[in-house]
C-alpha cells in the first residue's frame, strides 16, 4: 500500500500551564484532527513529562521561550490567575490568539489595560467561561432564545462545590464572588442576554470557621437587577456533601425552564427503608468534561471561519464588575449599582 | 334490631363565612366525628343555601346573632380579611376557641390588640397557614428538625400562583407580601424553626401594569437572614402559567432536603418530538385538599388534648413583621430589620 | 330564618357487606349528595354498629331481609366472593341495579347463568375492576385512544403486592391468577380496547413454600397474545418489600406512554450517601382511594343519565376466562387459547 | 530541553475491519496510553484512509497480509458477522489474543469448533457484549451481586432499537433473535449470574410487512426461565420513535433496582400545555459510547494482569443457545428448553 493521503494544513497550538485544567485543555486539544499542539510550557518537570507522553514536541519551563518557537497560531492559557494578564498581553503583542482560563485579573483596571492591548492588536481572546458549553445550560439558554419561556422574569441559578479549596488558595483567589461565583455572574447574563445594573448579596462563614479568618465568606445569596427590573437569584455553597450542585431555572410570561445536575447513573434501589439514587457527579473535572471539549471547538470554529468569539473580553469585564459589585455590596450590606465600580 | 349504640359527646363547631376556602373548611369539618357543625353564618343566601343542604342545622346572616345559639365549643373564621380582628375579638370574648384564616389584620397595632384580647380570654386561637400540614413541606420540616441535613445554612421557597386575581382584590389585599408571600414568611420559620432579622426584597411589575398602577408588584425575589445569619431566599410570580408552583429545598452542612409540585399524574408520553408530562395541580384547592383537612384535625387535637396549638397567634405576628419589613426593603431598596418594625 | 330549601329526589342504595371494602363504599356512598343509603347489611355486629355510627338508618344482619325494606334502588355487594353469585342474582331479580365487587364467581359456568339472569331482569351490573378509575391508568388508556401512541404494539403491566395474605385467604381465593392478576387481565383488555386471544403463564413460589402447599403460587409472568396479534406481558409478586407496585406501560407505532406508582411524597433527601426518597403508597386502599370513589361515581351517573356501564358482566366475564386460561397454560406449560376455556 | 523520558512497553494492537463499530474501537484504542495500534485492515479504501489520518502506521486490505507484520500481540476483530469465524481461528492460530464483536457465528456448530481452536491455543478470547460495561447496567448487576435486592425473582429488559436495519440487513442478520436479542439474552444471564433453563417466545410483525416477508419479525415478548425457576421477561422492538429504548429491572426478595435511559439532557419545559423533556440517546453509538471503551480497558486489563476475561467464548455460546432456543419456541409456539438445543 502506498501512502497516499497528505495532512491538511492545521492550525499550530501553544499551552500554557499543565495543571489541572491545562492537562484537560491539552487532551482535548490533541483529539482534534483540524489542529496540532506544538508547544506546551509548564515550570513544573512533572507536568513537562506529561506533556512529553503525550507526544507534544516542543516542551519549555518558560512562558517566553516558547514564544521563539514562533510556528504557532493561538495559545490557551492555563497558568496561575495573576499570570493571566502579563501572558495574555505578551501573546496578544506576538499576534497569537488568545484563549485564557477566567478571570483576567481581580484588577478592575488591569483587565482594562490588557483588554486595550487585545483591541489593538486585533487578535482574537476567548475567555473559559465553560458552563456556556455544558449542554444542559446551552439548552436553557436556547429555549430562552427561542422563546419558549416567553419573555424572562426569574434567573435561578445553584452553584455549590462539593467542597471548600484550602484557605491558602482561598486567600489569593479573590474571594468567592471573584473565584467561584464569577461563573454564575457570566451565566446569569449569558442565559437571558441581558445585562445586570444592580447587586445585592449577603453572605456567612457556615462551613469553615478559617475561611472567615481569611477574609472571605463559604455561603452567599445573590440578588441580580437586570437593567429591565427583572432579576436573578445565586445561591453559593463552598461544601455541598452530595456532590456538585448545578442547577439553573429560567422562569417567564409562558413557560419556565430547569435543568438538573447530572448524576452518577440512573440507578433507582427500591427497599423497604426508601428509594436510594445516586449523586451528581462529584466537579467540574466531571460535570464539564464535554464543556471543557465543546469550548475549544467553539473557538476553533471562530479562529477558522473567523465568526464572533463566543465569550470575549467584554464578557470577562462585566462578570468581573458584578463581582466587585458584589463585594462591596456586602461590606456596606445595600444594594449596589454596576455604575459605582470603575 | 336495636338500635343500642349511643353517640359520643362531640365538640360543638361553627363557622363564620362560607366563600370558597368556607366550604372546603365546612366539608372537612362534616366529614370527622369526634366533632359536630352547629352553626354557620354567611351574608350570602346562596351560601346559607349550601350550608342548609349539607345539613347544618342553625344558619344565619349575621355574626352575632350565631352567638346567640350558645352551645358551641369554637369557631373557625372564614369570612374576609378585614373582619378577622373584630370577630377574633368578639369570639375570644365570648369564650370561644377560634382557628382564623390568615392575616388576623394588615396592620400591626390591631394585631396586636387583638392578640392581648386573646391572651385575656385564654381561648385557643391557631391561624390558618395551610401549608405546614401539608405532607410535602411538614416531610422536609420534620428531616430538618431530625437533622438529616444538619445545620441548615440556606431555604429556598418558591411560590407562584398559576393567574392574578383581580386588581380590585389586589387593592384591598395589603399586597403581594402580606396576601401571598406572607405563607412564605411562615413556612421559612416554620421550616427550620429560626426567626427572621432582616429582609431585603426585590420586586416588579411584570405580569399585568395595572398591578403596578394598584400599588403592588406581581414579581418578587426576597432575601431574608436568620438571626443566627444563615439566610432563606423566596421568589414569587403572580402567574405561572404551568400551574400551581409550591416547592422548598433546605441546605445544610450533611446535606439537602427537597420537595416538589404535585402533578395531575406520573404519566409521560414519549414520542419522536420529546417527553410530555403533567402539569402541576392548578391551585391551592387542589394542592391543599389534604392539608386543610390535616389543619382542622391538629387544631382539634389541640383542643380534645389540650397540647400545643400548631400555628399560633405569635407566628401571625411574625410574618406580618416580615412582610411589613419587606414592604419597607422595597420602598427604601435596602435591607430592613426586622427590630425597626414596631 | 325559614328553612325554605327542599332535598332533592335521591337514589335510594343499599350496602351488603362492611368488610375493608365495603367500609370505602360506605363511605364514599355517603359523601355523595345525589344519593341516600338507606340500608346495610353485615353478619358481624361490630360491623354494624360502624354503619349505625356513620347513621346509616336500616341496619340488619341477613341479605334477604334487607331487601323486606323495599325502598332502595341500588346495592353495593361487598361481601365475601362466595356469596356474589348468589345476592347478584337475588338482588337482580328484586329488579335492584348492582354493583358488584370482582369476581362475579370462580366458575364459568355459574357467571355465565347469572349473567343470563341480569340480562332477563334489565338491571344494571356494574363489577368492580377500580383500577380503571384511577387517574393515572385511566390517563394512559385515554392517551392510547386519542391515538397518541399510534397503533399499540406491546401491554406492560407491572402488579405486586406489599405481602402475601394469609395462606388461609389464598386457599379459597381461587388462586394468584383468579384474586390477583384478573384485576391485570381486565387492564390488559381495557387500556387498549383489544380481547384476547391466548394465555402463556408461568410462575414459581418464590416468597412462601406455604403457598407452593396450598397449590398456588406467588411470582408469575403471563404473556398475552391479543387477536390482532399484539402482545401483553404482566408481572406479579406477592411480595415487593417496597409497597404496592402498579405500573403500566403501553407501546405503539407512534410513542410510549407510561405511568409509574403513586409515592408518599415527592421529597429528596441529598447526603454524601445518596439521594433518598419516599416509597410507594403501601396498598390498594392508599393507592385506590380516589379510584374508589370515581367508580362510584361513574355507575351512578349510568344509572341516572342511562348510559352505558362502565364495566359491565361481560368484562368479568372475559377477565375470568383469561384467568382460567392462565391456571391451564401453567398446568400445562404451553400456551393456551382463550377459545380452549369453556 | 532534552527529550531525556522513554516510551513505556506497549501491547500492539491490529483491528480488522473499520466499520461503525470498527471506527469506535480504532479511536479508543487510540486514546489509551498503554498500548499501540500498529495495524488496520479494510477492504475499503475510504476506511484506510480513515486509519491513515488516525496515524496508524500499517494498514492493509486484506486480512492475512495483517499477520505478515508480525508484531502485534492481540487483534479487535469487527468485520461482517459471516467472517468472524474464521478470522477467529486463523488469529488464534497465529497465537494473537483476540476482541472479536458478536455473534461468532451464527452456526452452533462452527461456534464449537472455534472455541475448542481458541481453547487449543490458549490465546484469550473476549466477545464484544458490550451493553456489560455500560455503566447504568453495571450499576444494576453490582446491586444484585452485593445482595442489595436479595434473591432475585424477576429480571425485566426492555430493548427497542430507534429504526429497523434495512430489509437486506435483517435478511442475512440471523433475525431478531441473534442479530438483536441476543444482547438482551447475554444481559438476562449476567445481571443476575444465572443460566437460563427454557425459553418461550412471542412475536410479530407490527412494523414493516417486508420484514415479514423476509422471514423475520420486528416485535417480541420473551419469558426466560432461570435453572432456580426465576424468570426474566424482554420485549424488543425494532422501531421504537422516540428513540434507543434501553432499561433493566432485577425484582428480589429485598427489593427491586431498575435503571433508565439515558437522555440528550435533563431539562424540563414548563409550559401551559404540560412539562416536556429532552429523548433518549438515539441509538447505540451515542448510549453506549463510554461502554465501548470500559470494555476494552476491562479486555487489555485481563491481558496485562492476565486476569478472567469479561466475557468469554462460553458466553458467546450460551447467548447463541438461547437464541436458537426462541426461534424454535417461535416457530413451535411452545416453551423450548435449552437442553433441545445442540
Amino acid at each position: 500500500m502506498t501512502l497516499k493521503y497528505k495532512y491538511m494544513e492545521k492550525l499550530k497550538f501553544a499551552v500554557a500551564g499543565l495543571g489541572r485544567i491545562g492537562k484537560i485543555h491539552l487532551e482535548n486539544l490533541l483529539q482534534i484532527n483540524t489542529i496540532e499542539v506544538v508547544a506546551v510550557m509548564d515550570p513544573m518537570e512533572e507536568s513537562r513529562k506529561y506533556a512529553f507522553e503525550k507526544g507534544v514536541p516542543y516542551i519549555t519551563s518558560t512562558y517566553e521561550e516558547m514564544f521563539s518557537f514562533t510556528d504557532f497560531d493561538a495559545i490557551v492559557i492555563c497558568s496561575p490567575t495573576d499570570t493571566h494578564a502579563n501572558y495574555v498581553e505578551f501573546a496578544a503583542k506576538a499576534g497569537k490568539h488568545i484563549f485564557c482560563e477566567k478571570p483576567l485579573d481581580l484588577s478592575l483596571k488591569r483587565v482594562l489595560e490588557v483588554l486595550d492591548v487585545v483591541k489593538d492588536t486585533g487578535v482574537k481572546l476567548m475567555l473559559g467561561f465553560n458552563r456556556r458549553f455544558d449542554k444542559e445550560f446551552k439548552k436553557i439558554q436556547e429555549l430562552v432564545k427561542d422563546g419558549e419561556i416567553g419573555n424572562p422574569h426569574l434567573v435561578k441559578i445553584t452553584s455549590r462545590d462539593p467542597g471548600a479549596p484550602p484557605v491558602s488558595y482561598i486567600k489569593q483567589s479573590g474571594g468567592l464572588f471573584l473565584d467561584m461565583t464569577i461563573h454564575d455572574f457570566d451565566m446569569a447574563r449569558f442565559v437571558v442576554n441581558k445585562e445586570i445594573e444592580e447587586v445585592y448579596a449577603k453572605g456567612a462563614v457556615l462551613i469553615d470557621p478559617e475561611i472567615g479568618k481569611a477574609g472571605d465568606i463559604d455561603t452567599a445569596v445573590i440578588t441580580l437587577t437586570y437593567t429591565d427590573g427583572t432579576m436573578a437569584i445565586i445561591d453559593n455553597s463552598r461544601e455541598a456533601v452530595y456532590g456538585y450542585d448545578q442547577r439553573i431555572e429560567v422562569f417567564g410570561s409562558k413557560g419556565m425552564a430547569q435543568s438538573n445536575n447530572n448524576f452518577h447513573d440512573t440507578h433507582k434501589l427500591y427497599t423497604h427503608q426508601g428509594i436510594q439514587s445516586s449523586l451528581p457527579l462529584h466537579f467540574f473535572l466531571e460535570r464539564y468534561a464535554e464543556a471543557y471539549k465543546s469550548e475549544l471547538l467553539e473557538y476553533l470554529d471562530s479562529l477558522q471561519n473567523n465568526t464572533a468569539i463566543p465569550v470575549n473580553g467584554e464578557d470577562g469585564l462585566q462578570s468581573l464588575k458584578i463581582g466587585l459589585a458584589a463585594l462591596k455590596s456586602i461590606q456596606e450590606n445595600r444594594p449596589v449599582k454596576l455604575s459605582e465600580i470603575n
